[in-house]
């Protein structure tokens, strides 16, 4: 018999990017099409140290039920780092979540009403897009340009349409563009969140992963009404198996956001919320962060020297200042899912751009991931992404 | 500035158990409140040497990225687990989720559109409820009687009602009742659903803490045409903290329940996924969940003898064979609110009865939980009690 489905699931048909990554999914691939870390760079040794502590301190409390709202020295931690963004708060703005896609579903949870309209940048990140429609909203994406989304086409976007609930934007080195929001832009958002009553959700999974330029503080920085969220993760800067995110917000909105923690998996892993939380007491997590940076930056600089020799001159690219993508802009008559089947037959992949754009189309872009592939890979796999497109 | 909620957060009020229970959070508190497992028993040097073996073994992989439907060894653990229970599957029929909680979320997101008919036993596991109420259902709370959900009660509302979207039940020692379903019902319940044609969502946290009487087979292992979604957890058996539940349900639900997964948090931690997976490779699981067994069994017998002794006589309670959990019934009149603060003022805690019934009222009832509290505060516990009552 056939079991029916709530209509949203209308919404979450079947995952184009899984199909065609099941094509990737070769030892012998090249693959720049995940946003994987560098998996060489996990902390192995002092993880073993600091499980090992864990197991004699306080093994009890870790794998009992705990708080909804996290491990309490962990958000302290979280309050801490958030400091380096220019973000002062407290501990009970802080609540923990399972990967900062977590703060994304629970976002969408929390403020879209089917109909509802969200703003995003366009292209967006696609688990984004995919964590909202599950609310069954409707989308508009705005056009970025070098310094980020374009605040006059947000505040025409949002006087032209009543039903805007939330604008969702990732600030620094934008998955998939690689773009950065100018600091300008940045307090241009907030003021338009504060003049509309519309709130920000501001995704950062890579801020900390600046290989160049002056830090840019968060949009959350700027906030002075309670209008911004901010969601961020250890994914990128620790290890994305232990699942550990995190959201920011006023600590009303805390509070709504733990019924939704409490409602949707109780709380978060306890053991590898204290792994992460002595991970940082007993060892240095910016020095560990330098160390992804060095690595990343000659990755990033192997893959743009590589492309400027091997791809056509007519294909364009970003150059980004940190994070872990770069993304490609082919001429406008030729279509990136083209080239992914060309590019797997010499084993190389990436992920074609139509998904990133929540309203579809934009079928010349794709999104190259320069942090998990070595730098001879990198090498070699340009090289053949490049004799994909000469022939094309 | 006030952010507007979605309309799904009216159905979402305010925590009342969670406030309740912060007056119970003192540590000269004796709590029969929560639904925690004796963390005494907890096998942390069985741990220990499991935390080892993965740090050596393949770290990286429990640390990077990973498949969303879970770690392939330890859903193969699980098609083995599920055979005690009489139920035959295959690894493609399981995913690995956040605890069972993330199984009652995922089910309702998969299957509730607003203003569905959920029908529920009543009373019935509140988080559940909780986790329903995001999607705007209403709830038919249907009568249990010693066999568990009356089914001609059950066939009743769905006749009348050309709304119902599935039939939620806890067959074995439910929360919070302690009740068991019997065999006959069980074949019953899986007849209805395929007449029918709606699905059951059978949540199982405590089926493997049997004390006495012979093992029932789960309503799955009734199941030939794919209506039951089963929902496992080893928060009771192994450690909540680790968050390890599980969805059973055919192939082709999975793989919707996959999409629904990596757009609520990606996949579940792999580290802890490995946990699991190795002390089932490493250890005997059915002898610690024998310790388990033996160790509630002393603790359940302890609390009945001394209600026995303690409770006036006109108040009755259930008699589990299993779990965590003797359900006590007040006369009619009687307010277990009102008696909760009483006992708290005597430093005892337990959860009244009424937010366990999805359309409120039955005032008269309160959850006593044996697993979390030591022989000596049972006995002292129940004591201080039955003075409550006594003078009420």
């Amino acid at each position: 018999m056939t079991i029916k489905y709530a209509q949203r699931m209308e919404n979450l048909k079947d995952d184009i990017i899984g199909e065609l990554l099941k094509l990737a999914d070769k030892p012998e691939i090249i693959s720049f099409a995940g946003g994987l870390p560098a998996s060489e760079l996990f902390p192995i040794e002092e993880i073993k140290k600091v499980n090992e502590r864990l197991m004699e301190e306080n093994p009890i409390s870790a794998l009992q039920y705990s708080a909804a709202e996290g491990y309490d020295p962990l958000r302290k931690h979280i309050v801490k780092m958030m400091e380096n963004s220019g973000v002062s708060i407290e501990m009970d703005n802080v609540l923990i979540t399972t990967g900062s896609q977590q703060g994304l579903e629970f976002s969408a949870k929390l403020l879209i009403d089917k109909g509802d309209v969200i703003i995003t940048e366009s292209p967006s990140y696609l688990g984004a897009i995919n964590a909202f429609h599950a609310y069954e909203p409707k989308f508009i994406d705005i056009e970025m340009d070098a310094e980020g989304i374009r605040i006059d086409l947000v505040e025409e976007a949002i006087k032209k349409n009543n039903k805007v609930k939330f604008i969702y934007v990732i600030p620094d080195f934008q998955n998939p563009t690689g773009r950065t929001m100018s600091i300008e832009r940045r307090a241009q958002l907030v003021a338009l969140a504060n003049k509309y009553n519309i709130p920000i959700v501001e995704d950062n999974p890579y801020g900390a992963l600046r290989f160049e330029g002056a830090m840019c503080p968060a949009i959350k920085h700027f906030d002075t009404a309670d209008m911004v969220v901010y969601l961020g993760t250890m994914s990128k800067t620790f290890c994305p198996g232990l699942r550990i995110g995190w959201i920011v917000a006023s600590k009303e909105m805390i509070k709504s956001y733990s019924i939704l923690k409490q409602g949707a998996d109780l709380q978060s892993n306890g053991f590898s919320q204290r792994q992460a939380s002595l991970f940082m007491d007993m060892f240095d997590m910016q020095a560990h962060i330098e160390k992804i940076k060095q690595t990343y930056k000659i990755r990033r600089d192997l893959m743009l020297d590589t492309m400027k020799k091997e791809f056509p001159s007519e294909i364009t690219y970003t150059n980004p200042d940190g994070g872990l993508f770069t993304w490609v802009t082919l001429p406008e008559h030729m279509d990136a899912e083209h080239v992914f089947k060309k590019a797997i037959e010499l084993n190389v992949a990436f992920v074609p751009g139509e998904p990133f754009y929540p309203n579809g189309g934009h079928k010349n872009h794709f999104r190259l991931n320069y942090s998990a592939m070595t730098e001879e890979k990198i090498v070699e796999g340009i090289k053949r992404l490049g004799k994909v497109l000469q022939n094309l």
